[in-house]
C-alpha cells in the first residue's frame, strides 16, 4: 500500500503537514527552484503541492484536481495552504484546498481523491504515440536559452524533446517532451508539477514561441507508476480574443496513461524564431504586470 | 456586445439574479426538466447555472470553469448560487461559485471570465471530423429506453447519433453525437449542461452500456455561436479502480470548434446491451446510494 504523503511529492515540495478536525493545513517556504523565472510561484508547484495535501488529507490517491490560479506569491514567502474534505464517502473524497501568502489568496484546487473499488472498471482505451525514448531525445530547455541555469523552475525538472510522426500529430501544434523530476517516481503531485506548460503548447500551435500566463491547470490521474521519465504529449487546440486552451497526455515510457489534463491560459507574448532577442527583453520588462 | 446574463441560458435555468459587493446571488428551483431520471441535481445544469452567474457577475464571457460535484440537491429544491469575484483584472476575471440548498453544500466552480484583448491570438490548430450533419443523423436517447419521456434531463435536450470514420477515432471508445437545446444557441453554460457525458463515454470505452455518477467537469470555450446544434465529439480514455476520465471537444455544423472539456467519474454500472433490463432494475435500485 502506498503511504501518504509520498516522500517523492514532499522531496518537491517541502511541507510541513498538520491535521485539522477536517482536513489538514500544510506550509512551505517559497524556494527559487519552485517558481517562474521571475521569482513568481510557478503554477505547477501550486497544483502540486494542493495534491499532495489532498491525500494527505484522506490517506487516499487523488483522482484529479483543478488549481485556479488567483495571484502570485513571491520568492520566500510562505504558503499555507489549508484542506478542506467536503464529502466523504465509503471510497470516495471530495475536497478544496486554498492557498494564501499573509491571509492573501493565492490559489485554489478542487478535487477528489478515491480508493479503487474492488472489481471496479480498468482499462486504457488509446494507445502512445510511437517516438524515441527519452535516451535518444534531444535535451529541452522550456524557455528563453538566456535563463538555462538560473535556480528556477527549470532547475528542478528535465526536459527532453521528441518529434510525433505526421501521422500521430492529433493537432497542429503538437508539442512532445519526455519530463522527469530526477530521482524520484512521477506520482500526481509531480505529474501536476511538470505539466503546467499549456501556453507553450499553445503558442506551438500558432507555429510560434513564447507563452504567457496560466489561468488554471486541471489534472485527471491514472494508475500509480515508478517509473522517472514520463512522455508530455501537448496539444494547443485553440486560442480566442488573447487565450489559449490545451490538453496533454501523460504516458509511462511502456505505454501506459498516467494521466490526461487540460489547462486555459492568458497568451500575452509570442513571437517568431527569429525575434527572440526583443521578445526576451519585452518579456523582462512585463513580467510581473497583471492584466 | 453580448450582455449578459444571456437570455438563452435564463431560459434553460430561471435564475433569479442579485448584485453583491464582491459578485452576484442567483436562486433557482430546481425542475425535473433540469434533473436526472431519479429526481437528483443533473451534473450539467449546475455547471451551467455558475457559467451563467460567473458571466452574470463580471459582464464579461465565460473562459473555463470547473465545476465538482459534492452532493445532490433533489428535486424542488431551491439552489443558492454565491459568486465570488476573488481576483479582478484589467481583463480578466477569476471567479468562484459555491451552490447551496439550506446551507448544504451542493457544488463548487472555480473559473475566469475575460474580455477579448485586441490583437491576442485567435487560431484553431484542428479540424472537425467528418461526419453526417444533424438532419441525417439517428434519433439518440442517451439512456435506457424505459426512461425515454420523463420531464427530466433527456427532456430539455436533443440528442442525434453519428458514427465517426475508423481514421477520425481518436480513442477506441469515441463517441459521437449531435446535441442541442431546442430553440436555444449553444451558450458556454448550454454547452456545459450539454456536455456532461463523461460516464457514457468510459463505458463506449470499454465496449459497454451504462454509467455512473460524474465527479467533476471541466470546460474552455472558444469563440460565440448562434448555432443550436453543437457536435459533441467525446472520448474514454482510461480507467482506473473503477474511476474513468473522458474527453469532449464541441464542435460547430461548420467546424469551429467551441470548446473542449474533461471529466471524472465513479463508474457504478456497466452491462451489455443484452443485460439491460437486468442492469435498469439494479440501477433503480441502487439510485441515490452513496459511495
Amino acid at each position: 500500500m502506498t503511504s501518504f504523503p509520498r516522500a517523492a511529492d514532499l522531496a518537491l515540495v517541502p511541507l510541513e503537514l498538520e491535521a485539522t478536525d477536517n482536513g489538514i493545513n500544510g506550509r512551505f517556504e517559497l524556494e527559487m527552484r519552485l517558481c517562474r523565472p521571475d521569482g513568481g510561484l510557478f503554477g505547477g508547484t501550486a497544483i502540486a503541492a494542493s495534491t499532495t495535501c489532498m491525500e494527505a488529507a484522506t490517506n487516499a490517491p487523488a483522482v484529479w484536481i483543478t488549481t485556479q490560479y488567483v495571484s502570485t506569491a513571491r520568492v520566500g514567502g510562505v504558503i499555507e495552504l489549508d484542506t478542506r474534505i467536503v464529502a466523504r464517502g465509503k471510497r470516495i473524497n471530495q475536497l478544496q484546498v486554498t492557498g494564501h501568502v499573509g491571509g492573501e489568496l493565492m490559489f485554489t484546487s478542487v478535487g477528489s481523491t478515491a480508493l479503487p473499488r474492488e472489481g471496479g472498471i480498468e482499462g486504457q482505451y488509446q494507445a502512445m504515440p510511437t517516438v524515441a525514448g527519452p535516451d535518444n531525445a534531444a535535451d529541452f530547455f522550456p524557455g528563453p536559452p538566456q535563463l538555462r541555469g538560473d535556480s528556477n523552475f527549470f532547475g528542478a525538472a528535465e526536459f527532453r524533446s521528441v518529434e510525433l510522426a505526421e501521422d500521430e500529430k492529433r493537432t497542429k501544434g503538437s508539442f512532445v517532451l519526455w519530463a522527469r523530476v530526477s530521482g524520484q517516481p512521477a506520482t500526481p503531485a509531480i505529474i501536476g508539477y511538470l505539466a503546467d506548460m499549456s501556453p507553450t503548447a499553445v503558442a506551438r500551435g500558432a507555429g510560434k514561441m513564447g507563452g504567457g500566463t496560466s489561468l488554471d491547470n486541471s489534472m485527471r490521474f491514472g494508475p500509480d507508476t515508478q517509473s522517472e521519465w514520463v512522455l508530455m504529449e501537448m496539444h494547443g487546440h485553440l486560442a480566442v480574443g488573447g487565450y489559449g486552451h490545451s490538453s496533454i497526455h501523460i504516458w509511462s515510457p511502456d505505454g501506459v496513461l498516467l494521466g490526461y489534463g487540460g489547462q486555459t491560459s492568458n497568451i500575452r507574448h509570442i513571437f517568431d524564431e527569429a525575434d527572440m532577442e526583443k521578445a526576451l527583453a519585452e518579456m523582462r520588462q512585463r513580467m510581473g504586470t497583471s492584466e
